[in-house]
This record gives C-alpha cells, sequence and structure tokens, in this order.
C-alpha cells in the first residue's frame, strides 16, 4: 500500500462513516485525511460508492493537487479540501457531504442561529453560509473558488476556523473539518442534527431567538475551554 | 427460464433496489428492463411483494403489451412503461414508486425547482408536474394515457427525456427512468432526496430562489458534459 | 393451546406486524382477530410489549367481551373492538396504533381528503375523523363509547365499512379493520402512509385539492371493482 | 465490581436504552440509577460513546455529588440528576438526552400541551419548559443550578413530580425521570413521541385545541389512578 498506509486507512474509515451516519447515500460526500509533516492528503476517489472503497482506492494527493499515490481519479472536490487545507491551518481532516437538512439551509441561503446548547456545544457562532460564487469564478476553477468562497466567507466575517468548523456553501451544501478525519465527519453528523433541530425549532416558533450570549459561552467553555470539564482528562 | 433469463434479472435486480432504497412498501412500485434489440421488456408481476419476488416471476412483455414469457400477470403500470418505451428513445429502464415526497409534491401539483447541486447533479431543469389526466383519457385506457400524459408534458415543455429522466404525474406519484433498470431506480432515489431537500427548503424560506443558471450549468457539465470529470473514465 | 390455536397465531403475528411496521412504540398498539362462526376474536393482552408475545398470551373473548381462554388480561381496548365486530359485519380483523402522523391528523381533528391515488387504491372518501366523546360518555363506558362514537361517525356520514376501512378518534388515533387481522395492520401502514403523503402535500400547498372524482373511482375500481385487474387473479 | 453492582448494571442498561431508542447520537445524553437507602446514584461516565460503556464504566456518586466508586469523571450533568434526587422524592432514575424533537419544543420555548390521549396516558398536565438560567446562576454552578432551575419551575407552577415526569429546559432539551432508571428512559422517548406528535399537529392545525379536561382525565386514571385496568395486575 505504499508509504500512506496509515494515511489511507483514516480517510477509509472516515469516508465508511458517512455512509454509516447516514449522511450521504450512494456516492454523494466525501472525506479526507492530511498529514501535515509530509504535506499529502489522502481522499475518496471520485464516484465510487461507499461499499465499494478499500483502503487502497483511497487517493493521496499533495497540497498542489497532483497525486502522489492511487490508481483512480480522486474526488471531484479535492481542489476544496486543497485550499481548505492551505488556509485553515491546524486542520487534519475534511468531509463535504449532501445531508438533506444541512442542504435545506445551504438551498435557502440562511446561516444557521445558535438556537440551543447542541450547538453551542461544537461553536459559539452561527454557522455561516456563504454566497452564490459568481459566474467568473465557476468558469475559472469551480472547486478551488469553492474553497476560496469558504475562506473569504470567514475572512469577512472574522470567523476563526479553530472554532468555528463548519460551513454552508450555498445552493450546494456542508464542508466540515477537525482535528481527524474522523472528527471532521463528527462535525458534519452535529451539524446535520443542529439544521434539523433549527428547523424544527423555526416550525414551532418563526421568530424563535437565538440562546443567551452567556449560556452559549458557558457550554462551549466546558467542552472547549481551558478549564474544560467535560469528557475524560 | 427461457431466452430472456439475463432480461428478468436485471428487472428483479432492480425491483428489489425499490424496497432496499425505502421508496416504495408492500407491493407500491415496479421496475423494468428493456432490451431493445428483441424489442421487449421485463417487468414486476402484480400485486406480489418484494420479498417473493424471484428472476423467474418477471413477465416479459413486447412494445405492444403482450406477454411473450412468464406465468403471471404484469404489473398494473405495463401500459405506462410500453409507451414511454416507444416515445422516449434510448431509455432502457423505468421506475415508479409512491415514496412518500415525491408523492407529496405530485399531490401538491407543483413542479420541483432547481434549488441546489444535488439537482442539477441529475438534470438541468425542474422536474416538471403533470396535469390532471381528463375524464374521457381515463375511460380509454387508462394505463396507456398514463404514457400519453408524459409524453405530451415533455413535448409542450420541449424537454428532452435524454436530460430530464424524471416526471411527477400530479395526484399520483414519480416515474423515473435511465440507461438501464438499476439507474432508473437510482434516479427514483435521486428524485426523492431532491424532494425532500425541496420541501424542507421551502419551509425555511417560501419564496427560495432557485440555483443561478451558471451553477446549474456547471454542475450538470462536470458529471454529464462532453468534458465531464466526474468519477472514474 | 386450546381449541383457538389457529385465531391466537393470526392475531400473535398481526400484533408483531405492528412493531414491524413501526406503527407502535412499547405497547402502544393492538390487533384482534375474528371467528365468525364461533363469535369470539383473539386479542393482544394489555401492557404486554411486542418482543414479549407468544401465540399463547393471546386472549380470546366472545362478543360480549368475556374471556373464553387466556390467563392474562386483554387490551384495554378490547371492547372498541367488540363493538366494531358486532357492528360491521363481514370484517374479520381490526388494529389500533399511535403511528404519529394518523394521531397528529387525529389530534388537529381533520378528516383526510382524498389527495392522490395511494389513498384512492384503498378508498374512495376521506379518511373521517369522530368527534370528541362527551363526558357522559367517557363515564359510562369509555372503550366500549369508542366503539359507539365510531359506528355513529359512519352512520351520521353515510359511510360503508366495507370500502372504508379506517377511522380516526378525534384526540386519539387510528384504527383499522379488514378481511383478516393482517390486512387490517396493512390498513394501519397505508394510513399512516396516506396521512404522512397529506400532511407534506399541506406543507407544499395550503389549499391543495382532492384528487377528480373520475380518478379516485379509476384507481378504487381497478384494484376492487367487478372488472378488478390488478394483482394475480 | 465493588458493592454497588446492581446499581451500575442498571444504570449501564438504561444508558445503552438510550442509544437504542434513537434518543441521542454519539456521547449527547445519560441516564442514572438511584439507591435510596445507601444515597448514592450510578451514572454514565462522561464523553464515553455507548458502545464502549460497561456496567465497570458506570461512575457511583454520592447526593453531595463525591465519588465513592469508580475511576471515571461522571457525566458533566451529574449534578443536574444530584438536585432531583434531593428535591423530587420517590424518584429513582433520571435521563437526559437531545432527542431531537423534544430540543425543538426546548429551543422554541413552549411548553407541550396534551393535545391526544398518547400524553394524558403518561401525564394530566403540559410538559412545562423552564425559562432561560440567568447569569448569575450560570456562572455559579451551572449544572447545580439546572437542577434548581427545575426545581423552581415545578414549585412556581405547582406541578407535582409524581405525576409530570418530564420537563424541558429552555434552549437545551428534556431531563425525565421515573420509579427506575428504565422508566426514565421509558418517559424520555415517550416526551420525543408527544414532541414530535404535537409538532405535526400544530402544522396541520396552528390554532389546534388541547384534549378536553375529562378525556385526560379518564386516560390517565385507566393507567394510573386507585382502579387502573391497563396491563397486568
Amino acid at each position: 500500500m505504499g508509504m500512506y498506509k496509515n494515511l489511507r486507512e483514516e480517510a477509509f474509515e472516515a469516508n465508511l462513516e458517512i455512509s454509516r451516519q447516514n449522511l450521504a447515500i450512494y456516492t454523494w460526500g466525501n472525506s479526507s485525511a492530511l498529514d501535515p509533516d509530509k504535506g499529502v492528503f489522502a481522499i475518496k476517489p471520485s464516484g465510487v460508492p461507499y461499499d465499494k472503497l478499500t483502503p487502497e482506492s483511497m487517493v493521496v494527493v499533495d497540497l498542489d493537487g497532483k497525486t502522489v499515490e492511487g490508481a483512480l481519479n480522486p474526488s471531484s472536490d479535492t481542489k476544496t479540501h486543497q485550499v481548505l487545507y492551505r488556509e485553515f491551518s491546524g486542520i487534519l481532516g475534511i468531509t463535504h457531504t449532501h445531508s438533506p437538512y444541512a442542504v435545506a439551509w445551504a438551498q435557502a441561503r440562511r446561516s444557521v442561529p445558535v438556537y440551543g446548547t447542541t450547538h453551542a456545544d461544537h461553536g459559539t457562532e452561527e454557522v455561516p453560509c456563504t454566497d452564490f460564487m459568481s459566474p467568473d469564478a465557476v468558469k475559472n476553477n469551480y472547486e478551488l473558488e469553492t474553497g476560496n468562497l469558504i475562506v473569504e466567507t470567514f475572512k469577512k466575517r472574522g470567523l476563526n476556523p479553530a472554532y468555528i468548523n463548519m460551513v454552508l456553501v450555498a445552493g450546494h451544501g456542508p464542508f466540515t473539518w477537525g482535528g481527524s478525519a474522523a472528527q471532521s465527519v463528527y462535525h458534519g453528523a452535529v451539524l446535520e442534527e443542529v439544521c434539523k433541530m433549527a428547523l424544527l425549532t423555526l416550525s414551532l416558533d418563526p421568530l424563535a431567538k437565538p440562546l443567551p450570549a452567556h449560556i452559549i459561552k458557558k457550554h462551549w467553555e466546558r467542552k472547549h475551554g481551558p478549564d474544560a470539564y467535560y469528557g475524560q482528562r
């Protein structure tokens, strides 16, 4: 399996988890795992169903998008991953899905407000939704520009990708990331659940108010702050 | 199993997939597979539950609707398949289901706008919904006229069934087709997911706008255009 | 197992099917099977979870509600079944569930219009919803009066229980029946699916119109009319 | 396994049931079981996924929140359980989940009206939703104050926790309790189903009226009153 055996296995496991968590049907999603020292990431091959995947079928590409190991074409979204790894330093895994509630928010082009602690446990700000991509950007290099669009959205809004690890691309769907490929899939599942809860909340109260700032802060800090006490430490 | 063994097996597999993808409960759906050279198609027998199907139980009928092999009655929707195979040249498989979100759009008699890339990946136009059938057509030959209604809807709107491979029959439900029986079921699953996403989108924004034309075009072309690069080629 | 072995087994299978079709969680539902010659029916014991049921645990009661075989208390809804068997001649099985979409229509106290062919395939009229029961009737004999309320609703509206085999009890939930215990569960599953489709239809068009009468009639007749041609005959 | 073997096993089984009933994904929920004589309860360890739990991993804490047996950190919600055990005398199990429909009502900050018999079978009053916690209370001791907030809500509204065994914490989610850890999970599943049915009811009739008092009373009493006749006695 060449020199990237562990990296391929990590990417393989994360891609299977997309399917197990019902975040995409057929081939509609992809995960990747980065090796920051070697400057390469392993990603799902394009158009291959989850039940046909093997660790060997993962494609290893460098941060310029060149395949360095693997016989298949990498995911058509590879360049989006590439831009995010270059621009969002510290992230080690990325996941893209077409999970239906997250897609609905992306298609309605609404950022997801922090309506409750389920959201606040994983981020202190609304999940941002990008604008539509311009015709020129689409023509230029669509998948690379999708990455740029995400990065620009974070810059314009002053968001830190270390704390907000999810985004909705307008009219398309979610991209999520984290400290490993596995964590990026976890964030994909979190986002789907948060989007479902938020949509149901609005059906009960179209003018629902976000959680007060002091509760958002508390929930984030008990899991992620300097004095975090959630979990085993 | 006679001379149509492979065709029956293809139809059998597609019918099982309807059930596996949760597109119909009990006996509420049917798939068929066409052999264009012999001018016959294999289709589900009428009223038989999915878990009782065998390749042998598939019924082979010609394009005039005459059974050429098989002991059981073919699906009550057989004449609709027959019309579509005659009029939509090039299609090799057809699927009909009662999947709930697609049925909801058919019952609300709304065509499904292209709200996102999940839709654009599979078609560049809204999924058309037919009108109700006239009393005369119902009396004449209901299932054959259902086929005619679909064909007329495509003609009136100038739609090409090679690119738009799905339709909603008003007050009834979806018919989908493709380059094989398996692909027609895949399009049935795509339509259900797209209908669910579109309904959720409208619940977040009743005035949601379709995806801009330049993004629709890009997504279609990266999968189906002359320079398509999605998947393994 | 005494003289009602087959009847108990039929009731047992039907009760398991409630759980398999996800029509009730825990102990929230019950099916019964009638032997019209002996004037007795077998029904689920009260409060026993589906995975603890055995054919032996079914309780056999006569049409006056007296237990004639079985060690356990029969379902608390037994008297409702008893009234329906006495008043709706010809039915041989009854099912009650708390399936969520059917309950929602019952709680909103709305009869379910015939929005599509999925409904018309199983009945030509809207599924009626009763009124609330009066305080006196509740005090008198609640479960028996639930049966009376259903029977009165059918009489007042001139409905024939041979053709409309489902009802919603206001604020409570669905009762369905048929030519066997198995068919009564099937009708419970049909009603849940029809209620889901109808609710989704209204979310797309709050003023959705019912299916035209000529299509309703056609769909009913191709399955149930004198010249029915659906299924194997 | 020390002296609390049975208590740990009861808590372990209840925590597994949270996952089996789909009331929480990943680690988002917890159950505990009280031994009222020894004044201790066993609770899920913090941040451990359901499929990694063992009876041995349960943590036993006393009613002052001190760990008396177990190597892991107890659930971060332990102090909420502690307050409820101290203040709601007679309860022997508590469950907290993030089930999506219950969370939606909590995020919309709406108490759940008694729309039907499914609700009335388990409680005669609406399921109360608390107010948001004040900044001071959050700063002081968040999880302990969550318990106080629940207790205050019951006092202010004159509710008896022996009859109303569920609550929604505003912007957070459900806590449920009962005569055992298993029963507290059961009430968690009941609440999720009741919240789903109530939301669907409002989508059919935004002005839906609660069930009349005489039917609520009847349903409660046939299951829980002095002359209850539901189940096997």
